[in-house]
């Protein structure tokens, strides 16, 4: 019996055979066994079950240029790595295709399809010039339109190492407002486009994250587990990055994860010295207007020692590039030429400087030689302030409703890829057209951009945002309405109308009501198998007009899985707002607005001390609903037997006829005494301490009170004493603080009049359908409970909101087999484990997730070892073996081999412990061992 | 005895050997001897006198590929010639230097030598690609930078036809305000580099001033003379070219001199459809913001009927291409390539439309296929306006100190090229450093440029324009100052001090006044032969101050070839002045700027009714000085023995305090009874009839009455009567017109407050020495006379004022063998001959150019064939052979083989009459004559 034991807040990741016809499959399957029994250190597996084994042989030639390949150093100069680089946005004042044809010049001038082609040519003209390339959702479109003489050549570079891909994930995700389970799945589709096209030497080194504003520490934790050797990123605060500068610790180990052991969630991370910009004066860009080297002897140059000198070693980086730079490569190139062999020419005068081309993984190389002690980050990088009232926090909110449906989209993607595993590799062709999960996982991979979900993008864009998504929908509806051809014959007609409705949810292991818009009142709710479900007809409140709404299952075969109610009681909820400033006050001419959050004063504006209430109360709920104005308003619901509040507020249109942004809060305000402190989760995942007008790095000047307070929440934030804790669950990502002791406040969602001249080039001002303002739902849990107990209520409280079961329709009779209830589980997996990934892989394997969801001490009982069984785990899947891989499903787990860094806290090593220079190049190993199959 | 017989206004080339030891040449000497006497009709001969012949040898495999080398093209179809092409201006809103490098790009963004780089690696990527080069400048630059592979590579283009240079001069000049003597030196110039480098192949067929704000009647004549088969340009008056359109006429022969005999200067000229600017939608350049053409069925293609309908064979040209374009060709190649495929798909389903990469001269060559009959053009394109208000007439005048700098130049560079012929093969080589006039000739052929002499660039370009040409002036005082080595070692310590005077002149063949300044006076002018010269020293009025002048010679060393003084009466002078718009007005918001003059009313300001007066009158002059304003002052002279009054106007600063533009002319208002028409100059050269308020080919509606009636003098402008000629005579180019009848008007100074809006994005205000704004002085020489001896006094007038001898100083003793009186003519030249060139080609052979500059029937007596004797022609160079070529030097005289073209006055063929296709390709043999000595 093949078992596999989850430990505390582990993800899993399985591949496992779905049990066809074995073929050839491209990636190497590795034979070796999981351990049954793991320990609690916090790391990740991949797990790969094939029926029999074709093993890819990596090429040894490759391997012997990648040793090779990077350039000799001078170790008694400095050596000046350029590293030239276009920074590609996945969308921002463009749409994602615009920028890769080069479409709409008129609004920025980029074409990341001419990117790749000028770059291709410069770099075959010249061996000892190189590349790095970071976005695959632009490399993967240009890779498809190339002939077979391109492809090999660009294959030839990869190898040498003279193209190098760093990052490597579809797009550069956003770090405040992205959830794990989404940047999980971006990352694996960039890699795995790596890996399949490329082999071992496409794998990137290094993490690159030079544009997102702010740093999550889990995004660290996610790379380490993702086998990255170092992180290298360019947005900080502005006073730590003077401390960083002034001490020399601009490189450091980010100690990721409270839970995980070191090193495993260790990251070398360095901050970038110019951004990710080329040094003032050494633009040599078509953007750019940098005088152009002639060929004279008069070359004057860069002061190199003021860099020099906020570093420790003999290296430094030059990001050559910017924004979508290099669309006509030879500019740079021939420049760059020029400058290293006119300065480099000066050593023969004695000048100890040495220029070079050469990549972040280089780089990271000659820091890693240096074999220095370096000091260990535990925090992260929020929030990102570039001046006294320059806060980045206001994105943390930007676009409210596209931020709910990303969140949503994900939930469907998730579910998308459950029923494409569950249908097996036929599941795509359907009598209403092909259908897949590939639109929806590429939207969703698009909308992890820095300039997506962060809100951060021109109007249009986030059109173009939300139309993919919604053609991925489209693609999901058609895989889930196909007549059934699962392994158990069993699923059939199923009509899958997502879109057609907004609210609600089923979830297997949570108590999850649903509430459904309907005409009449006379419905009847049945459950599989006949029984008559308690449901309830009432009236609820919209923004400007009264809907009416049920909760309820109609005779005509809607599939509810699980919905009882449970009972509890709380009293919370209103919702003041900030006037935003308009960049005119004596302090800074910095207004609100899509990046930055400014309010003109301190203290909030209530929108209404008091509301009109209407209440209900009835067998399954509680409510009052609450009209605080006629933009404000909010339901606070309690169902019977649920211990959860719920706060479904509404806001919008927000008026802006006196001239004024607005930027509208809920605050929840109570007794608890939290002393400064609260609590956010990182990427939805683990919890940050926080503490207001405090960072834990450095002496904060606080000239922000409240802007410089925000942090983003994901998934969840809470305030605590010894006795009480409240907890607040959302339901997307949103900025949050505490301003005063026992207040929680949450921004739910903006409407602003100026650009805050980060470069949008417009006021966040959502049209709206209707062109009057855009109102938006959402909704807030609140649990109140012991803090010792808070763990295990919001942690499936998170999951159940962050991956919501989706209704699906039928109308018409229902077929006399169709089977009422199914799932693909044989039993409900424990409270700790999460499947956060079951997705069809190939033909002959799925990717399976599980992850351990419960922090290090966060529970006393559920922050435990967990233990389960995948032989038994699935009702229709055989599992016949499995192999363990990173986080990010593009290395054999016990492949991973990366650096070793000497921390001030001591040397720590992995435990497949291995300290030479192979690491950053370990994955350049043939696959030769045996497979062997349960 | 080899005798040349020199025919009315005929230049002349002689290739001259200069005696010394014979080595292999460079270019393939051709020995044919000239005849002895030559016809009236009005054409060019080159002459090359080797003492030894060395044939180069065109490749014939270059021929073949050549004679492939057009697309084909689809006889029953539209063929769509795409010209892919860039327009690189020789300086205008940057200097030629900042254009080639890619510096400044703040100001614009272009660098040639990147768009030289990418055209290079498009073109090798795909054979079907074609590229077309124009300005030599540029090309010249980019070449000398290039390895041996790359050489190579486009000498392989240049063979195939692949990359074509067409106009190919150093520059694309300027055709309002060039003199003709430096437009054939800087044609000559950019195509012997042409020659030199790629031979036949690199010859360009077509003359290309697509930007050029109107069209000489000269130019095209020198473009005929030059070997060309076509011209094609892009800006005509707005109302010609509707009228073209409506008749159908876009396409012409013109017929460019009344002298020569037809089809000597006749040259094909095409108007093109979109001024040099690609079809609107379809710009891909990085500067354009057009949408590329994605990779999907539905392209929409361009409507072409719309321009078919404009031109009279089943072929169009497009000009794919527009100012710096092509930084990145690969933007424009790949698109390109989509649209051909896309397009030509379409005939599959009945499409009769061809798209073809093309250019001009395979363009020209369908055309000529098509045999028709084409309409013949008499006249020039002047003035030219692009809308009711808008008359490019104001650049005629515009920067009045540069273009007198620029003529000054040229007389010195026709110095510098005569002392280096004077002083053999080592005359560069001084004790005072190296000197050449290579440097003098390349700033000159710079200076030709359209936005160069024309006075439309920006400040700061113009600034370098003045040091290129100062820069010049250095490396020719160089020369002159060397220990003399010509044959005859005569010449000795000659110190060249040109630029410490700038005044007065010296000149073999005409009565030419000296005026130097001095301090004191008490000077005594000595004649080579020591008799003393009648001189005075007399009080000069400035414009704001009065200096010291002297008519003198000091004892030491000043060698003054002749010096006579004459008398003669005469009463002019005055300067009014117009108050430009500035925009404001109810027809149109055109204000005066650097291209346009528009004055805010079509009556002159008059400076002053009145005027201080100081006369002064002695043996040698009468003058007086009219003071009429603080910036406006005039000296009317009359030397004794001279028949012509000299005006030397100052004027300057012109203040613009009241916020207006001011535009000063002179007036010149006489008796003549001139019946609305008047006669310019065309570069110089031959005069054109104008009309007031007409124009010769269509119906003209006439919009401003000043401005709309300007046309550009380059060295002279006249009215007369039966009785009487008003000529004026002009030390520079200037706008100039006759808008009442016995009045002439020529402007010579403008101090404008507004950009015209045409792209040079500066007020046309020049800051001056002390940045009060620019005093100018400049004088007008006038010539009352019967019309039938005008010409016998204004051709040699003009002459002198262009060619403007040179004075030189010498300080200390004169060595006592110091031979103070030189000529390096046998004896003087006949009045109607003008020796254009003398300038050593290379180590074996001279240029000569000699020109009859009277036209064909303005002189009883001087419009008649002259013969000049070339074995007598020179003191210290023997004459041993001759050889003639075109008017450019770049191809033998006996090898010109242009296309015939039929137009609706008949036929008419070459003397060498060849009508087949090998016109076009006519260059393309080898050169396989035995060379023939005298």
């Amino acid at each position: 019996v093949f078992s596999e034991s989850v430990s505390d807040h582990v993800i899993r990741q399985v591949c496992l055979s779905s049990g066809d016809t074995p073929q050839a499959i491209s990636t190497c399957l590795h034979p070796a066994l999981i351990p049954v029994e793991v320990s609690l250190a916090y790391r990740f597996f991949t797990l790969m079950l094939p029926l029999l084994c074709f093993c890819h042989r990596y090429d040894l030639l490759s391997l012997y240029f990648l040793l090779q390949s990077c350039p000799a150093t001078q170790p008694s100069m400095l050596n000046v790595h350029l590293v030239p680089h276009t920074h590609d946005d996945v969308g921002w004042l463009k749409t994602v295709d615009q920028y890769y044809y080069g479409d709409r010049n008129d609004i920025q001038h980029a074409g990341v399809q001419y990117i790749l082609d000028s770059v291709l040519e410069q770099l075959l003209a010249d061996p000892t010039r190189r590349f790095i390339y970071v976005e695959t959702a632009f490399f993967f479109r240009w890779w498809r339109q190339q002939d077979s003489a391109t492809r090999k050549a660009v294959t030839m570079l990869v190898n040498e190492g003279r193209l190098e891909f760093v990052n490597g994930g579809w797009c550069m995700s956003d770090e405040a407002t992205t959830h794990y389970s989404a940047v999980i799945d971006q990352m694996t589709l960039g890699l795995r486009f790596l890996n399949d096209t490329f082999g071992a030497c496409g794998r990137p080194r290094v993490a690159w994250h030079i544009d997102p504003f702010g740093h999550a520490r889990e995004h660290a934790s996610m790379f380490a587990q993702m086998g990255y050797d170092g992180f290298f990123f360019g947005r900080l605060d502005y006073q730590d990055k003077a401390r960083r500068i002034r001490d020399k610790d601009m490189e450091m180990v980010w100690r990721a994860s409270e839970s995980l052991t070191p090193p495993t969630a260790d990251l070398f991370t360095g901050v970038l010295p110019n951004g990710y910009n080329p040094p003032a004066g050494f633009c040599w860009d078509q953007s750019c207007n940098d005088p152009p080297i002639r060929d004279d002897p008069n070359l004057e140059d860069y002061n190199v020692d003021n860099v020099a000198k906020m570093y420790r070693t003999n290296h430094i980086i030059m990001t050559m590039g910017s924004d979508f730079q290099y669309e006509n490569a030879n500019l740079w190139y021939k420049n760059m030429d020029k400058l290293i062999r006119y300065v480099n020419a000066k050593q023969s005068q004695g000048s100890k400087v040495n220029v070079l081309y050469s990549t972040p993984s280089c780089y990271l190389q000659g820091l890693h030689q240096a074999n220095l002690t370096w000091s260990v980050k535990m925090d992260d990088f929020f929030p990102y302030a570039d001046g006294p009232h320059d806060f980045w926090t206001g994105y943390f909110t930007s676009r409210p409703a596209l931020k709910r449906y990303e969140r949503l989209s994900n939930s469907l993607l998730q579910v998308c890829n459950q029923l494409e595993v569950l249908g097996g590799p036929n599941s795509r062709k359907g009598p209403y057209g092909e259908g897949d999960s590939d639109t929806l996982q590429e939207a969703m991979s698009v909308a992890q951009h820095h300039d997506a979900v962060s809100g951060t993008e021109k109007q249009h864009v986030a059109n173009d945002y939300a139309k993919r998504l919604a053609r991925g929908w489209a693609h999901c509806e058609v895989l889930g309405s196909r007549p059934s051809t699962t392994p158990a014959g069993r699923l059939k007609e199923l009509d899958l109308s997502f879109q057609r409705l907004n609210i609600s949810v089923i979830c297997l292991s949570i108590i999850w009501p649903v509430r459904l818009p309907v005409n009449g009142s006379d419905y009847m709710v049945l459950q599989p198998h006949g029984q008559v479900l308690d449901s309830q007809v009432s009236l609820i409140m919209a923004a400007s007009s009264i809907m009416v709404s049920h909760c309820y299952a109609i005779k005509r075969s809607v599939r509810i899985f699980v919905s009882s109610l449970l009972k509890g009681t709380q009293e919370v909820g209103f919702q003041p707002g900030y006037n935003a400033s308009d960049g005119n006050s004596a302090d800074s001419n910095q207004p609100s607005g899509a990046y930055i959050f400014r309010p003109n004063s301190s203290t909030p504006i209530i929108v209404s001390q008091t509301a009109k209430t209407y209440t209900l109360k009835n067998s399954v709920v509680q409510e009052v609903q609450q009209e605080f104005s006629p933009w404000v308003s909010q339901v606070v619901r309690l169902y019977w037997g649920s211990r959860e509040l719920e706060l479904e507020w509404t806001v919008g249109p927000i008026p802006v006829e006196d001239s004024l942004g607005k930027e509208v809060i809920t605050r929840l305000d109570t007794n608890i005494n939290s002393s400064g402190y609260f609590y956010t989760d990182s990427n939805g995942r683990e919890m940050l301490e926080r503490r207001k007008d405090f960072r834990p790095t450095w002496d904060l000047k606080q000239s922000e009170p409240v802007a410089g307070n925000y942090y983003p929440i994901n998934s969840r934030i809470y305030i605590k004493d010894k006795v009480n804790q409240l907890t607040a669950v959302t339901d997307r990502s949103q900025g949050a603080s505490s301003l005063q002791d026992g207040s929680l406040e949450i921004m739910l969602h903006r409407r602003l009049l100026y650009d805050d001249v980060r470069g949008v080039g417009e006021p966040l001002s959502e049209p709206g359908d209707d062109n009057k303002g855009l109102v938006v739902r959402g909704r807030l849990l609140l649990a109140l409970t012991p803090p010792k107990d808070a763990a295990d209520i919001h942690r499936p409280l998170a999951e159940a909101l962050v991956l919501e079961p989706l209704l699906a329709f039928q109308t018409g009779e229902l077929h006399p087999n169709t089977i009422l209830e199914f799932s693909g589980l044989q039993a409900s997996l424990p409270p700790a484990v999460h499947l956060l990934t079951l997705s069809q892989w190939d033909q002959e394997s799925v990717l399976l997730r599980l992850e351990h969801q419960f922090q290090v001490t966060e529970s006393p009982t559920n922050s435990q070892p967990v233990t389960v069984n995948l032989k038994k785990l699935f009702s229709t899947l055989e599992v016949v073996g499995v192999s363990e891989m990173n986080l990010s499903a593009n290395q054999w787990k016990d492949e991973m081999n990366r650096f070793d860094w000497k921390t001030s806290g001591g040397i720590v090593t992995f435990s497949t412990g291995n300290t030479n220079e192979k690491g950053i190049f370990g994955m350049c190993q043939s696959c030769l061992h045996k497979c062997e199959v349960f």
